[in-house]
Order: structure tokens, then C-alpha cells, then sequence
């Protein structure tokens, strides 16, 4: 129960802590969302771009709000994509003003608030096409998932503006929901089939402090998993839903109560949401038994059944969990949405429990799982992110379907370009949390941030060039002396460092939890350097996962890397690796915007060649082949796996490869 | 055009020569198909099966000849297990008197003849359940298909006992339908949706020389890919066809006229039994398109699209081909049928173009994918056989979920059983085959068989233990001396043999065509005697395989081998063989009935330890772990892939291991 002690000790101490991203990596990311992926999104709510599925979002709304005719169309939680469109549009105005984005943003709200009935209920689905049936169908309806999302934009959007516009007309729903659901008589006693307005409620709570909202997330938390048949459904409105494993109870993580669940099971995107939420719950009440389960499901999901790359989900029938270690490379389902959930839970974690391991975690989401979902540009995404693809293999076999051979325009279910839209442009919400006097810094981000400690204000201004590099720089301005810690995280991945305050040496070792922790008496203008060795690491197969026997996977500082076709050729599984030789690192600024490219030594395995010099014969097993294939030496050349696929698509691409 | 000229220079002149086993390997499991399979194959077609799927197919006759009430049910195509059983149980009399089964043959016979309409139409389903709809869904009815197994059963009881009491329900049905199909106006226009109905005319043809049939036969071979929406169907009788692939010409092998095939494309099963028929149509007319798409569809399966062990149909989803070298383990189709349907056709290849390359495929199916379809006792199945077992995985997975554990009592659609039955029945039907004055021993087992040559009759004594030795003796008993020429098969996988006549060694050098040819003037009582080396081989992977890629299998004559979780533990992943070093081949006695099991020399690996010795953390990548994994030498137990299963079913398996 160590993990119950550490919440005890440590539960409602950890706040995050927001900072503004300055340059570097993530600004250019942040643009990149601003500029190009907000306008673009915009454009295929409203069912702009040629060739893609349309999405009718904006169109559904307007037919709620009584302002167009015609039929609702698109999935039943259509609603929720303007809502998350709108989340990261406001974090958007936050980071830079931009009077065009906000006078769409207001106008969506307008059209939002007008859809809203007059007790504060808001669907477009419910209200045109099913007005009879809100409230019936729990499993499918996603009512509350998108009231979840609606509150999330609107505590965004307070937050950026301080304009209550859209506040007032989630705080009515969440009243509304509030009026609804519970464990009251005569109240509908149920939650939703996909988890998601607890944590917005949690949030609400902590914008707001009106309790109403901490109880009713509580109770949408614990009501979980208390009728094995909540969602039995067959009736996805609209489509019916064929048997296993959509009407089983896992599906929806409602096997059992949160406090009783014992390993990652289901729908990948439901389950880290859910366990988001049981985390803000353990940080409101400390509860160790929640704490116990959270630490079940954090070693069962991180310790056995996340990709390297951080994705989660590794079958695409229920886009769910399978058994441990059983993670194919060609057939991951890995959704985008699972790794942003993922990085949801995780930074949780880290304010929960103070370890690195959750930042550790949450980095290799975010910088390969997650961002791999959208391309260079921002205008192409993908929803599940393989760790290999040959093409042939995933156009011919039904057992690869759900796998896209390259980035696409938009999805029906377009859950997943808004949603990363979303996490970029809060990622400085990641970086900092305070503990008391302790200022953790959790990711490394060109950034400024202030705090307000116990001994006075702090301004923190961070410099790096990370993930690219190693350097960290932290400039420090105080109103005089101040006395208090600063953890730096030391990745998981990093196995030596340097650190030095105004150029003197400083701790040289991570305490237990795997930070470097500097307590002192601060002063104006301190600088802390912090150098983190960031060599090529060859990472084995964990010898559990079959099918990784005898692999090895290329990683440099948080980022995995892959190689693909265009700059290795065809036939990558051909590919040698050999760990015992050096591989190299170097910034190339013209890959993709600036990128390291990792030259790694190996070999080509190829068939040996017959007496004549020839290719073998067509039939692989008729003349028995002996020999050996014959290995010519070659510089494997590898790239960032979330950049995969921007400049060839539908090319061969590959993760592991063979270890010599 | 080599192969049609092949053709032209061959046809009509390779003739199959049956012989009768007389003991080892064979001969055993022909006594267990007698012994064991066939009554228990009777009980499960009685329903009788405690536990297993119910079969109905004779409860369907007695429904059908107005001998019992009720509704027919089970598949539409349940008649045909019944011919299939009563075409082994025929074989079985050829094999040996035993005049239960004979009564019960015949009772089946006249139950069938019972159920046969006055028109000769005869179909359980079509009778009882839909007497309407005869020959209105040639799509998914099967009512051709069945009539072809009553064909094929109709022709081994004539041969067998001589009695026409099957044979004249035969040819009454056959008749029928020749009234029914063909080009005339008037009469319906089209093919079965499942290939067999052809190569049953072809043989009723060469038993009967009545030319009908074999025009029958043609017209169904060259009507099938004319029109391409016949099979459009979404009807299967009770079912609804959902889309792609059931409703394709392709899966039904439909997707051009016969002579434009270019690769082996959809059903497996379908694909095979129609290629079968179409070199008994070259077999008659020596036509060089024909024989040219038979060279490439021979190609393209063989040469590109065949597991190891001679399994075929790589996609589980319509049980069908998949793209060149997409051959994954765990998740291959490989139904038992498809490697007995290969069977049939390989002979026929053999036969047409005389090439020992088709019997060294023959013996590859024959040898391992076909019989592991059967429990060594014969009484429990494989419908699918994978060359990978790892039962977590299997057991969770969407993807597996074709694949069984074990070898089972009975499926609902059993074809694969009754079909094993009359394979390994009829096995001497595969041994010779005479072509003028050349008798072709193509595939070796302990028999004698009886030749009528241009020169006078040859009685050829064969002696054997093959698969386990190579050792074979050919002696040959004539009525005084005799010109002709003896060619024996030197397969494939064997680089090194020694031949003599009467202790004199004879030819050294096989033909181009992969025969060792012995032309002489024979005499009674000479002797031929043939060593052919069986060295342990490490079959390397084809590098056009990406699954395979820096894998071996072990292969020793005809069997490829296996390694099980009973003989070398848990997680066969981990295991490494070295082919440096010299593999021991052993006949244990114990092992399931005599086989000859394999050692090789190779190496577990494992995890690294961690400093204080423990197993690595449960994060896999959570902690980096660069040391590649400790090695402990380990001596591997292999055994014929074709007893797998037999002595811990649901525990792993693993054909292809990791090479050194």
C-alpha cells in the first residue's frame, strides 16, 4: 500500500501549474494547431473539405438551434467534436489574441447557447432527431460524454477570456445533470457509457468550487460497474450493436466499482478517462483504496500493455485492451484519443503520487503515440497509429482494416483531431506543478511561469531545445530571497546529467521518486543548468512480448524512433541492427521542419543468391534454402515515429527491428 | 510455354496406378481411420457425440427419404459429409473386408437411394426445407458440390465392391443435372458456387467412359468466371451474406473464365478443388491455355502464397488467399480441406506435366498440413492449422478467434473429418503412375501394386519406412524380362541418395524433371534399392516474408517439425536455434505411436537480471533496459508438426523459431 501512503502524504499538495510556451519544439507545434489545424478543423465541421467524410457538426447545431432545416445527421456524439474544436480554440486566444478566431468563437457559442432547451438540456441529436428519447439509452446516447466536453470548453474558454458566455450554458447542463442523476429517488441512478463528464466536472469544481459539481462527479465515478447490465445495449441509435465484446460490462470499464477494478481492460479511450477521473477523485479525497486501484491499473496498463510508443489498445475489435504482453506492431489499434486519455491520467498521477515514472510515462505518450495522430502540416491525422506497416499486408487482410495507410482528411468519428488540437495547445498546463514549497518541473518546455509559493512569488523562465536536446536552462526571478525546491525531473530514459546553479555543481543524484530535488535559499537571477546525456539508446524486447523476440527499437531522449521506406528502402524487416556499434544523432533542419535523424550501423539481410547469382527460385519452400542470407553492411537511417508518414505515405514503416 | 508443350508431350499418357498398403507408417493410419475414425465419424454424423456440434446430416436423410419427422437442419451442405464418410468407408472395404461396415454402408446407401426423387434429384435440404428453390441460389445451395461427393463416394463403393446400388443414384442424379445445366437453350446457365461437382464427372467419366459426364464436367469448368454477378448473392439459405469478401467473384474463384486465372485468389478450398478439375479437363484435351493458367495458378499458390507445412489460405476472413508472402503463424487459415484439396490437385499436376516438383509440394501438404488435421487416435480435428500456437493470445484476440486450442470432437460444418478420412483411405492411390512404358514411383510407402506395361505385367513389391527412413526397396516380380523404365521421385528436400540394382549401383544424377530414371531390361526378381539421406535440414525463412524474417524450421525428409511447450517449457519465443551446430534426429517409440523426434542445439533467452538478480520491473519500457538478454544453452525437442497437439492441447507451439 505504498502508494496509499504516498497519497496521504502528498493528496491535494501537488496544483498544476500553467506556463506560457515561449519557442522551441512546442511553440512551433502550438502554431502549427493556431494557424493551420483550428482553420482547417473549422473548415470540416462545417463539411468543407473535398473528399473528406463530412462531419456535419456545425450543421447539426444550427439545425438545433432552429436556425437551418433539414435532418441531424453524423454519429450521435457529434456535438462533442465543436465542443473540443472550441476547447482548444480558447486555449488558442489564450497563447495569442487573434480577433478572427474569437469572433468564430463567439459566433459558435451564440449557435451553442441558442441549441440549448430552455431546463438547460443541450444535444443536437436528442433534440431533432430522438427529442422523446433523452436520457434512455446510457450506453450509446453519449449525452453526458458530450456534456463533458462541452464543460471542458467552457472552462477553457472562461479561463482565456474570462467572458462567462458559454460557462453559463455548461453550468446550466451540468445543473441539469445534476437535477437528473443520483443516488436520490426518483432520480436516474446510472452513468455514462463513455466516461468523460466526470473529469469535466472536476474541473468545473475547481473553477468554480460550487461542490454540486465535485459530488456528482463522485457519484458518476462510483456509480460505475454497480449494474453488470447498465449497458447491455444492442441499440447504438441508429446501428445495433452485434454481441461480444460491445455489450460486455468491460467494454465500458463497468466490470466491477472503480475501487474493485484490477487490470486494463476495454475500450481503450473510456478506460484512461475513467481512470483521469478516479485520479481527481483520489486528489479531492486522498482515498487509499482508490489509490490502490489506481496503482493496479497504472502497473497493469503501463507495466503490460502500453506500445513503446506509449499507445494503448492493442486490438482493434472494441478498440481495447487485450492480455498482457500481447502487443502486435502491425495490427495496434493504439488510438490517438487512448494516448491523449493516457497523458489525461498520467499527469494526474504525477500531482497524485510524486513519482517521475507518471512524467516518464506521460512523455512517451505525448511525444510519439499522441503526436503521431496528426501530420507535419496539421491537416492530416490519424486514428490508429501502428508500429509497422506493409502496405500489401494492411490493404489485403481483414485482420488489418482498421489500419490507414496514411493520414486522412477527416473521419466520420473524428474524435481525435480536435482532441489533439486540444492537447497541444494546453500543454503548458504540463509542465509545472507546486507541492507545498516544491516546484516540480515535470517537462521540459521553452516556457514562462509564475508561481506563488509560500515564500513569496516566483517567475520562472525555462530555456531548452528539448526534446531535441538535453539542455535545460531555468532563469529564476524572485522579489528578493526566497527558500524552496525545485524537482526536476530526470527521465526515465536519461542515465547521467549534469547540473550546476550559477555554474557551480549541484545535487548529483535523483532521489527515490526520480527527481533531482534543489533546496536552498533562492535569490534573483539564479540561473539552474540542467544537462540531461541524451545518447541513441538501442531499447531490447521486453522478452514477454513475443513478438518483439529479438527486436530492438531506437530511442533518443522521450522520442522513439522508426524508419521508414523512403530513406531505407523496401523490405525494412530485412533490416539488421547492430547494438554494439555506435549510432549517431544529427539535427537535420530540413526533415520535417528541423529534426534529429538518428544513422544507426546494420546490415540487409538477402537471400542468398543461387549458383548463378540469382534470385531464388519463386517457391520459397520448394528447393529447400539453407543457406544463410547473405548481409551487405547498410546505415539505417530512422526519424522520429510521430513524423512517420509525411513524406511518403502508404510506404513501409517499422518500429522494431531485428537485433545482430 | 514449356509447360504446354509439356503438356502436349504428356497428356492423356501419365495414368494413376492404385496400390495396396501393406504396412509402417501408412499402413497405421489407415488401421486408425478403419479402427477408430470411421465409427466414431458415424457417430457424430448419428449426432451421438456427447459435447460436440450436433452434425444432423443423417438424421437429414431419414427426414428426406420419409423416414422420420422433423425438421432438417444443419448446414446446407450436410449431405456431402455423408458421402465423404461413405466414400472412406468404401476405401476401407477396398482395404479390407469387414462386412459391419459394410452393412452399414449399405444401409446408408439405401437410405440415400430412398431419399432420391423420381427426377434422380437428390438433396436433404432442398427436399425437406426448400422444395421449392432447387438450383435457385447456385451462390451458397451447394446442391452441386454434394452432388459431386455422392459422385466421388459412388465410384470408390463401385470400386471397392463392384455393386452399382450407389453408383446408379449416382449417375440417376448426374443425369439429372446434365439435363438440367449446360449451354442449350432452355436449360440454366451457370456453375456451383463450390467447386467439386467437376473433378466428380471427370472421375465418373474415367470409370464409366461415358462421355456425357465429361462434357458435363468441361461445361462447368468453362462456364464458371463468364458471368461475373452469379454470385452476388446475400442468401445463404437462412444466413445473411454481409459484403466483401462472400459476395466477390473472387472468393469464389469466379472472377474470370478458367483459362485467364493469374493467381491463386480467394476460398482456398474452392480454389484448389477447381484447379484439380481443371488439369483433369487439360489431362483429356492437352489444351495450352489450360495448362498455361495451371502453371501460373501452381505458381502463384506454390511459389508465393504456401506455408511450410503445405497450408493454404493465409486469411481467415472468407477462408481465403491473402497477397504474395503474407503468411503470418499464429493467425493462418489453413483449413485442414485446403491441404487435402491441394492434394488432389498436386497429383493431378504430377500426372499432367510430370514434374517431381509437384509431388514434392504433394508430400509438404500431405505430410503436415493435412495430417494435423487429425488427432493421432483420429477422433478429434483441426479445421484450422496454425503453424503458431500461443494460447493467451488466441484465446483473447478478435484476430485468432478462427483458431481452436485443440483439436475438437466435430464442427458444425465438418467437412475437414470425413475428408481426412478418404485422403488417408486412398493414399495408395498417390504412389505410381505409369506413363507408356515408364512407371513413376512418385511417392513412397510400404505397397504392392500391380502394372499392365506395353511390355507385359509388372508386380512391384515396396518397401519402406519412409517418412522416418529413407531406405527404400522396389522389388519386382515379372513374367520374364520386360523393357521399361522405372522413375523414381528424388524430392526436393534430399541432396544426397544412392541407388542400386541388385547391389550394383545404379543412376546417380536425377532428370531435369527431379526423377532418377532406371531404363533397362527388368527381370523377375531384381531388386532396386534407394537410400535417400534425411539430414536434419534448418529451413531458412524466405526473405520475402516479413513475419519470418531471421527465423529457421526444421524439416527432416518430408515432415517439418514443431516444438512444444510439454518438451522445452513456456514461451517457445525465447527460444534460439543454432544451425552451426549439428541437429539429432531419434526414433522414440513412446512418442505418440513411434516418430522420430528431433534435438537441435540452441540457446534460451532471457531478461536481463536485474542487479540483485530479480526479473526486470513490469514496466517493459519503463525503465530502459539495454542489455540484451542472457543466453543459457538449451538442447530444442522438436516433433512432427503433424502430431502437435496430441499430448497438451491449448499449450504453445511454434514452427518457425528464431535462428542464431
Amino acid at each position: 500500500m505504498t502508494a496509499a501512503l504516498q497519497t496521504q502524504a502528498r493528496a491535494l499538495a501537488a496544483r498544476e501549474e500553467s506556463c506560457r510556451v515561449l519557442g522551441g519544439f512546442w511553440k512551433a507545434k502550438q502554431d502549427m494547431i493556431r494557424l493551420t489545424a483550428l482553420p482547417y478543423q473549422w473548415r470540416a465541421l462545417n463539411d468543407e473539405i473535398p473528399g473528406a467524410e463530412p462531419s456535419r457538426a456545425i450543421g447539426n447545431f444550427r439545425i438545433a438551434a432552429g436556425e437551418a432545416g433539414g435532418e441531424s445527421t453524423g454519429t450521435v456524439f457529434q456535438d462533442s467534436e465543436v465542443y473540443k474544436w472550441l476547447e482548444a480554440a480558447s486555449r488558442c486566444l489564450e497563447l495569442s489574441p487573434d480577433p478572427g478566431l474569437e469572433a468564430r468563437v463567439d459566433e459558435v457559442i451564440r449557435l451553442v447557447a441558442k441549441a440549448q432547451r430552455p431546463d438547460g438540456y443541450l444535444n443536437s441529436y436528442f433534440t431533432v432527431v430522438a427529442p422523446g428519447q433523452r436520457w434512455t439509452n446510457l450506453a450509446w446516447g453519449h449525452e453526458l460524454y458530450g456534456a463533458g466536453h462541452l464543460i471542458e470548453a467552457a472552462v477553457a474558454h472562461n479561463r482565456a477570456t474570462g467572458s462567462k458566455s458559454l460557462l453559463g450554458v455548461a453550468e446550466r447542463f451540468a445543473r441539469h445533470i445534476d437535477d437528473t442523476f443520483g443516488p436520490e429517488e426518483g432520480k436516474i441512478h446510472g452513468a455514462c457509457g463513455h466516461p468523460e463528464i466526470e473529469l469535466a466536472l472536476f474541473r468545473l469544481w475547481r473553477l468554480t468550487r460550487n461542490p454540486r459539481y465535485r459530488n456528482l462527479a463522485t457519484y458518476f465515478v462510483e456509480q460505475r460497474g454497480r449494474d453488470p447490465d447498465a449497458f447491455a445495449s444492442d441499440d447504438a441509435l441508429g446501428q445495433t450493436i452485434p454481441e461480444a465484446p460491445w455489450r460486455r460490462p468491460d467494454y465500458f470499464v463497468a466490470q466491477a466499482p472503480v475501487r474493485e477494478l484490477r487490470g486494463a481492460e476495454g475500450h481503450a479511450v473510456r478506460a484512461v478517462y475513467l481512470y483521469a477521473a478516479m485520479a481527481d477523485e483520489c486528489a479531492e479525497t486522498g482515498d487509499p483504496e482508490l489509490a490502490a486501484a489506481l496503482g493496479r491499473l497504472w502497473d497493469s496498463a503501463v507495466g503490460a500493455r502500453m506500445y513503446v510508443t506509449g499507445g494503448l489498445g492493442s486490438q482493434a475489435e472494441g478498440e481495447r485492451f487485450s492480455v498482457d504482453h500481447d502487443l502486435p506492431s502491425g495490427r495496434a489499434y493504439t488510438e490517438t484519443c487512448a494516448a491523449i486519455g493516457f497523458i489525461f491520467w498520467a499527469h494526474r498521477m504525477s500531482a497524485l503520487f510524486g513519482d517521475a515514472r507518471y512524467g516518464d510515462a506521460l512523455e512517451r505518450s505525448l511525444y510519439n503515440g499522441a503526436l503521431s495522430g496528426i501530420s507535419a502540416e496539421g491537416t492530416r491525422y490519424f486514428y490508429v497509429n501502428p508500429l509497422e506497416l506493409q502496405p500489401a499486408v494492411a490493404r489485403a487482410r481483414h485482420d488489418h482494416k482498421h489500419v490507414k495507410l496514411q493520414r486522412v482528411e477527416w473521419f466520420g468519428c473524428s474524435c481525435c483531431p480536435p482532441n489533439i488540437a486540444r492537447l497541444v495547445s494546453s500543454i503548458g498546463d504540463y509542465a509545472y506543478l507546486t507541492r507545498g514549497a516544491t516546484v516540480v518541473v515535470d517537462h521540459y518546455l521553452e516556457s514562462a511561469a509564475s508561481f506563488e509559493l509560500p515564500s513569496g512569488a516566483l517567475r520562472l523562465t525555462q530555456h531548452t531545445d528539448y526534446p531535441w536536446s538535453g539542455a535545460i536552462g531555468l532563469d529564476l526571478a524572485l522579489d528578493g530571497e526566497s527558500r524552496f525546491s525545485l524537482a526536476l525531473r530526470i527521465p526515465g530514459w536519461c542515465d547521467s546529467f549534469r547540473c550546476s546553479v550559477n555554474g557551480e555543481p549541484a545535487a548529483t543524484l535523483p532521489d527515490a521518486s526520480g527527481y533531482l530535488s534543489l533546496e536552498r535559499l533562492w535569490r534573483d537571477g539564479d540561473r539552474v543548468e540542467l544537462e540531461l546525456d541524451m545518447p541513441v539508446r538501442f531499447l531490447s524486447d521486453d522478452p514477454r512480448i513475443a513478438e518483439l523476440a529479438g527486436k530492438v527499437a531506437l530511442q533518443r531522449g522521450p522520442l522513439v524512433y522508426c524508419v521508414e521506406q523512403i530513406d531505407n528502402g523496401p523490405d525494412l524487416h530485412s533490416l539488421v541492427l547492430d547494438p554494439s556499434r555506435e549510432a549517431s544523432a544529427e539535427f537535420d533542419p530540413a526533415l520535417l521542419g528541423g529534426s534529429v535523424r538518428i544513422s544507426a550501423i546494420g546490415f540487409r539481410e538477402e537471400a542468398a543468391a543461387d549458383g548463378d547469382g540469382s534470385r531464388p527460385a519463386a517457391a520459397p519452400y520448394h528447393g529447400l534454402r539453407e543457406d544463410a542470407p547473405t548481409r551487405s553492411p547498410v546505415t539505417v537511417s530512422a526519424l522520429p515515429y510521430h513524423l512517420w508518414g509525411n513524406r511518403q505515405p502508404g510506404a513501409e514503416m517499422r518500429v522494431w527491428l531485428r537485433r545482430a
